[in-house]
């Protein structure tokens, strides 16, 4: 071993004991005779000291050290003249007595620390120095211990890690597969999962009654700036189970995680909203609960006035903003501008502000009467000095709208405080979605999700209004993991392909293997995946998931840093059976 | 939850309470008024009796369950009057008072028993059902627990598991890749690793000093019986160590194993031989240790007498085989046919009987005294009663043949008992291996395997002489793990690629981020990686890893449940820019 001990864990009960550490040179600065450097490694940074008097040659060959030189140092462990107690090794410092610079190094492209020069391109193509900046290290720690977590949970209950295949069969429903051509059966192609979700069926078929994995995945899609083309899921099967077992088992998961990775005790249930009380009362199938404002619909009470937006509108909706009467003329102008953003969509924004004085005025004052709006102002429960925003048109739409002005008032009134967790179990989500282009519906979550019971009769006669035992958990208005209750009757699977309109020779030849495993008696069985990237960085309260993947993918779906993907040879086309095309 | 029990738990002890199990018919059967079925679920079966006297309609409905019914009974816990104290369940049974079938089956393609009538090629069809099977369901079981119990070693020691890419770039070093086209990068190709080597290397550049991952690796080989196109590794790295901090650290893993999965105490260090030693002692660099026969090299002593195949042969070895004295002529003959099998390819057999009664008969009496063979039983340390071994001829070829023998003699006298447990670390592996056919050197490892220092002036004069720093673990003679400490410097780094005869542009283009990355301080690392299929095979004293994989592939590549590999859609090749040729 290289060293005694790491840089972060000397302090002053080590005084006067003879060390040796190992670690990188984050800083040096000469005082008078002094010579001080900073060395840095996974567990944080000790000071060396060199004293010129003491031992010149060491002290210049100190000097010489730059900046991410790897050395070691030994030496004795010291009380430190002038304390910095921001740092637990800040009491201490190492009269070095002996160096040896094990690997020295160029100079950085940027610096190595959490406030760093560099820019995005080129902190991706240094991964390996970004990642040496403390706040990316903890980033990855954090994963890990979430990960860790998860499993001690899990093991707990009884469940088994089970790892499926990666060399799969493409599946033509939902998104693109990335596919791997066969060398050993040229013109057949592998397809890497999207999930695991067809074997963990069949691990249920098998009697793995409580199976987990924590698994890459992989979409081929256009990226957006969060999205990656690999991607690690939570994903978990159970059987004999109903839709009740299944929430009480994560929601404990995710109180587990927590208590145990951030220190917060959730004692009460989570709240539940059904997708429908969702989408009525926050415009979204993930609300961010960290605050209420929510939507009034007051459609009813608006239309017949002569004002042509609310008359011609299917849906009019408030949202009433505290202590915000006074907001100006330009600040309402700005929201005005927000909700008219093309990716928002709105035509513009009525409002209305309730002074402190009990005054009400509105933007729509011409077609209103005082009475109107007063009735707006009891209906949405607004209050001397509030704000009432207010967005109309088709009711999909503006819903969708007025939740991005939720948001954005949340955010302006710092409700949004990333510290504050409030976890939501979204329920009864819609079984099918009518996709307009190809005109059929298609399964919401996929199609072996269970409709409930008392909806199958909707089956053949409106698919559209059947819900599933489907379920999200969102918190702080990201959904960090979702699933359902299958499907283990074959009648009922049997008319799930007919409600998609697949034949039952597609049905077969797509899904063959599962519906025949299923003959052999499946027991009824649900789960949940979850996202662990986008979960670790709920948990630490950031937005994007790239600095919680140690090697992450650019938008093009480019590791800049080796360079992938790239050109193969020809002797491995002609091996593969395969040509590019021009 | 759809029971309060599974079929593993209930005991006398809970005699009286009322219980609803579910799982699946394993048997049933009608003794006079009474039906007994035998439910079956992860955990265990229990026993359900119906009785036509008590409730005839119920018992009715109960013999017409068919095998591998998935059902839900309640009942009473009933002491039984005919215990089978065999299983943990055997001492009750369930006085079913009410029965639902969950779902029925049809008749499974073969017996869901231990010892089952189906072939390889049905079962493998069928997986979910094979999995059904205990012994199975055990292997699955087995993996979760080493896992499991790697990750808690690991864990306690501050390693952090990270994840690495699965979507990388082809090296042509090595074995060949599987390839993904990028429907983003038309033309270019990303790779499936077959070890996250470089990026576990440049994590340690990163600064995370302890780090390690069970991951799915990827090797497009021509398949034998025991390999896997996908397979799953321990991969670990640790930074700032040297290799005795390794060995020791992984010996650790090694022992906590046995101890928490098979109930092992290892109190001494692992033995270790150098590669050397393991082939001239047992004429592979992975012995059995479980027995000793060791060779005797003696050559010197048996030529110049006359034998031609002595005469000839650049290597003579012997085996001492205990109380095998008596061995008939028949048996040598046998084991001159083994010794001559192709896959063998000795020439022939020399023998020497040590009589109880200490008289010497061998079957090259011709060529040598009395005298002579003395010797040889001196020089082997035989004593009367054994029976000494004798092959001869090309020294690696015939180290080898003998290393087969020596097994087979093992395994004659019993001395390979499947629970018996010897691990080995042969270190000292040569760095470089000569290959005829391309006339270059290779590295035995990788390219990043450090040299010793001490061989680093061979590196220009004589390669091949050249010993790494490279170790194996080896578990009654099954390699399970081995790794290397790696190159730190880049002046050796180059000398490396030196040899293996690659320019600087080519070793730039191969491998430049991770010789840029080095560039930067890369810290003194090392690792090792173990193979997690074959680990587990090994625990359960089992050869092949089929059975240890949940969904494996067969010999040809292929998943014959999902008929993967499969062809893929024009449009999908169209979006790739992909041809099949023809």
């Amino acid at each position: 071993m290289y060293r005694t001990h790491t840089c972060g864990e000397l302090n002053i009960a080590s005084a006067g004991s003879e060390v040796t550490l190992c670690g990188w040179v984050q800083k040096s600065r000469d005082l008078g005779g002094m010579t001080f450097i900073d060395l840095r490694d996974r567990y944080g940074i000790t000071q060396l000291v060199f004293n010129i008097d003491t031992d010149k040659k060491l002290c210049e060959e100190a000097r010489k050290l730059g900046r991410e030189y790897v050395i070691q140092a030994s030496g004795k462990v010291v009380e430190r003249s002038s304390k910095n107690l921001k740092i637990p090794t800040g009491e201490i410092e190492i009269a070095v007595s002996s160096l040896t610079v094990l690997n020295p190094s160029e100079l950085p492209p940027f610096t190595i620390e959490d406030e760093t020069d560099g820019g995005d391109e080129l902190r991706m193509k240094y991964r390996y120095l970004d990642l040496r900046r403390p706040v990316l290290k903890q980033n990855i720690y954090l994963r890990h211990v979430i990960a860790r977590e998860v499993r001690k949970y899990m093991d707990s209950l009884g469940f088994i890690e089970i790892e499926t295949p990666v060399l799969i069969n493409s599946t033509p429903e939902g998104a693109r597969d990335f596919v791997v051509p066969s060398r050993l059966n040229p013109g057949k192609f592998y397809a890497l999962p999207q999930s695991p979700q067809t074997f963990k069926q069949l691990l249920m078929a098998a009697g793995f009654d409580k199976y987990f994995q924590i698994v890459k995945c992989f979409r081929d899609e256009d990226l957006r700036a969060d999205r990656q083309p690999e991607f690690t899921q939570i994903d978990c099967e159970m059987s004999f189970v109903e839709q009740e077992d299944i929430l009480t088992t994560f929601e404990g998961m995710a109180k587990h995680l927590f208590r145990e990775v951030k220190g917060i005790n959730f004692t009460e249930q989570f709240r539940r909203l059904s997708y429908e009380e969702a989408l009525n009362s926050y415009g979204t199938d993930k609300p961010d609960l960290r605050f209420d404002m929510k939507f009034t619909d007051i459609t009813c009470i608006v239309k017949g006035k002569g004002f042509p937006v609310f008359d011609s509108a299917e849906y009019a909706g408030g949202i009433t903003v505290s202590g915000c009467s006074e907001y100006t003329r330009r600040q309402l102008d700005e929201l005005t501008e927000f909700v008219k953003r093309p990716q928002i969509g709105a035509k513009g924004l009525v409002y209305v502000r309730y002074g402190a004085d009990g005054s009400l005025k509105s933007s729509a004052d011409k077609f209103f009467s005082p009475c109107d709006i007063e009735l707006w102002a009891k209906e949405t429960k607004s209050s001397p000095g509030d704000l009432i925003l207010i967005l109309a048109g088709a009711k999909k739409k503006t819903l969708a709208a007025l939740s991005e002005l939720r948001l954005e008032m949340g955010r302006r009134l710092g409700q949004r405080n990333p510290d504050n967790y409030v976890p939501l179990w979204v329920v009864d989500f819609p079984l099918l979605e009518w996709d307009d282009e190809t005109q059929r519906y298609y399964a919401m979550h996929h199609p072996f999700t269970s409709p409930k019971p008392e909806d199958m009769p909707f089956m053949d006669a409106d698919p559209g209004k059947a819900r599933a035992n489907a379920y999200d958990l969102v918190i702080n208005g990201i959904e960090i993991g979702g699933g359902s209750i299958r499907i283990h009757d074959s009648s009922v699977q049997k008319q799930m392909f007919r409600t998609l309109g697949f034949s039952e020779e597609e049905a077969a030849s797509q899904f063959g293997f599962i519906i025949d495993a299923f003959r052999y008696g499946a027991p009824p069985h649900g789960g949940i995946a979850f996202g662990l990237d986008r979960l670790t960085a709920v948990f630490a309260g950031q937005d994007s998931i790239r600095d919680f993947i140690a090697f992450p993918k650019n938008n093009a779906g480019k590791d800049v840093m080796i360079d992938s993907p790239s050109v193969i040879s020809p002797k491995q086309l002609d091996e593969l059976m395969i040509s590019v095309r021009k």
